[in-house]
Formats: C-alpha cells, structure tokens, sequence
C-alpha cells in the first residue's frame, strides 16, 4: 500500500521535473529529491530513466485526456465552440505557471524523440489518440457546416493540435499569452471558419 | 589565424551536437570530440556552455538568414509563391537528414529557453528578426491581392513561423514529411489564400 503510493509520489515529481527541466536535465536524483523519497524507491518501480520517463508522459496524457473530455464532451456546447473550449482551458492552465511551463507531449517530441526510440513510439500513439478525438469533433462540426469540410476531419485535427503546439513554443519564449491568443484568433477566422 | 580556425571549428562541431542531442545533453566533452580539438580549445574561446550555446545560435540562424533570403529575396516569384518557396526549401533540408533533425530555434525555445534568461532573451530577438522578414514579403502579397488582409502581416507572419515550427515538431516523432506538406496544404489553401 506505502510501495504504491511511493510510485505514484515519484511519477508526480517527475511530471514536475521534467516540465521544470526537460528531459535530458531531469536526473533520477532531481526526481527523488522533489519525491521526498529514498533513491530506492526509485529503482525498487523504475528500471530506467527512459521506462520512468514513458511513465510520467502517460500520467501527463491522462490529464491532457481529462480536459480534453472536459471541453469536448460538453454538450451544452457546439462542436466548434468545444474546440475553442479546449484551447481556452489549455491557455487558463499555461497562465497559471506563468506561461513558463509548456506541454510535456511537446517538449518530449523536441528532446527526448530523437534519442528514445520507446517514447518516439509513444508519442507517436498519443498523437494518434489525440488527434482521433479532435478529428470525431471536427466531423460533427463538418456536418452541420459549422466548419468547411474541404479537408479532412484527421487532417484538420493534426494541423490544429501541430499549431498550437508551436504556439506553446512560442508562448515559451515571450512568456505571454500572445502566441496562444493570436494562434486562436487566426485558426478560427480561416481554418476553421464555417462554409458561409 | 589558426585559433580562429579552431573557434570556427568548435561552433560548428557544436551546432551538429546540439541538433542531435539537443542543449541539455550536449555536454562540452561531445563537442570537443565532434571537433576533434583539445578541451583547452573550447575554454579558450568561450566562457561557459550557455555562452557558446549563444554562438551556436547566432551560427544556425546565420544559416536561416541565407535560406530565408534565397526564398523571399527571388523576385522571379511573386510573394506568395516565395514563402512557399521557403517552407520547400526547408523541408527539403530537413528531408536530408531523414527528418531526425529539426530547428534549433524550436528545439532552444523549448528546452533552454526555461533554464536560461540569455538564450531566451536572443531566441526572442530572433523571432523578431525572423518575423519581419516574412512580415516584409506578406505586406507585399497583401497589396497585391495574393494574400487575404483581414489580418497584419506581423500577425501572419508570426502564425506562418509558428505554425511551422508545430509542424517540424510533429515531423520528428514520425520521421515523416507528412506533416510539413499537410500545413503547406491546408495553410495555403486558407490562413494564406487570395482575396477572391
């Protein structure tokens, strides 16, 4: 019971570290010391920083799936108008680290991508995932004519999730919500305006 | 006139490391042994790696420079067709490293513009610079009629590199192009289409 609540401990600090961090900086000792918990602990869960990394990215996504549930399953609202939701949720999130945090799934995409060939696997499933739950979204809003259906719903889902991670990025350096904003601006007015 | 050579040497043996290993995991120790030089070398010329991690910079946007004005500086096209032009020209750079390598402004702006205020502080410059290049070319598009102007050309340009940078992101989880031509598809055919 103790041993099961010490990994969950763990995972949360790495999520903390490596969104602090990155990944090639994040050491084991950083993630214990951020713990509370002996270096033991560590290798008693985790058989490697790479194994503990995937971890700490499915905790990540799991709370990425949460708010995308929170925007994309809420009925009271549009198809399009929950696409808004979700990048108005994510920017509320962003500010309140003080546009100094970005998304995991990103910055592992930039570092760890190249040099892991397990988390580039991963991060290509989860960009996968995402994506198909964007995509059904956009294709009811494509029904309705709510958004032009020139291109596909999966196309329009990767181009949407693509550019705002280079939002974040961007968001990174200014440390502002001006990228996030202008991105949201721009997107809705063009690339997800409706047929009229 | 050799010390200069060794300088010159050390920045582009680091700007190889770094794009392959990113800033964190570069350590001084790769970049001596990518450059063949004697440690001694680098400590002669810069003070610490954040600084010389400045100077890769400065080199690799060096390079960005004479891509962006061999596209946006060819008059034999007109300005819409001179960013496609560029984005081409990038991925096919990209294309010959088998989509492994990505931007180092990208890569930086996630990685070290966190842990450094002097890398941030020039990333932040160099989207300046980068921006009102392509601010430049889409103010000409934009009176022309090639390019839509419900919004300035400082705010598209910032979109178009953004985006972009989103795209070579999602490049290097797949190893693929896809996602470069999927944003060159569907951002010329909306955020950068004509009046008409």
């Amino acid at each position: 019971m103790a041993k099961r609540s010490f990994k969950e401990d763990i995972l949360e600090a790495g999520l903390r570290v490596m969104l602090r961090k990155g990944y090639a900086a994040a050491s084991v000792r950083d993630v214990v010391a951020e713990a509370g918990v002996p270096q033991g602990s560590f290798t008693n869960h985790f058989r490697s920083k790479e194994a503990f990394s995937r971890d700490v990215l499915d905790l990540y996504f799991q709370h990425v799936r949460d708010l995308v549930s929170l925007a994309l399953d809420d009925e009271s609202l549009k198809p399009r108008q929950r696409l808004q939701r979700y990048l108005h949720i994510i920017t509320g999130r962003l500010e309140s680290d003080d546009f100094k945090r970005g998304c995991l799934i990103g910055d592992f995409s930039l570092e760890a991508a190249p040099v892991s060939e397990m988390l580039r696997a991963r991060l290509s499933e989860i960009f996968l995932e995402w994506r198909d739950r964007f995509a059904d979204c956009i294709r009811e809003a494509q029904s309705s004519g709510e958004i032009d259906a020139t291109f596909t719903p999966e196309d329009l889902a990767d181009f949407l999730l693509s550019s705002w991670e280079g939002a974040i990025m961007r968001m990174k350096v200014e440390r502002s919500s001006v990228a996030l904003e202008r991105f949201q601006k721009i997107a809705f007015a063009t690339v997800f305006k409706g047929c009229t």
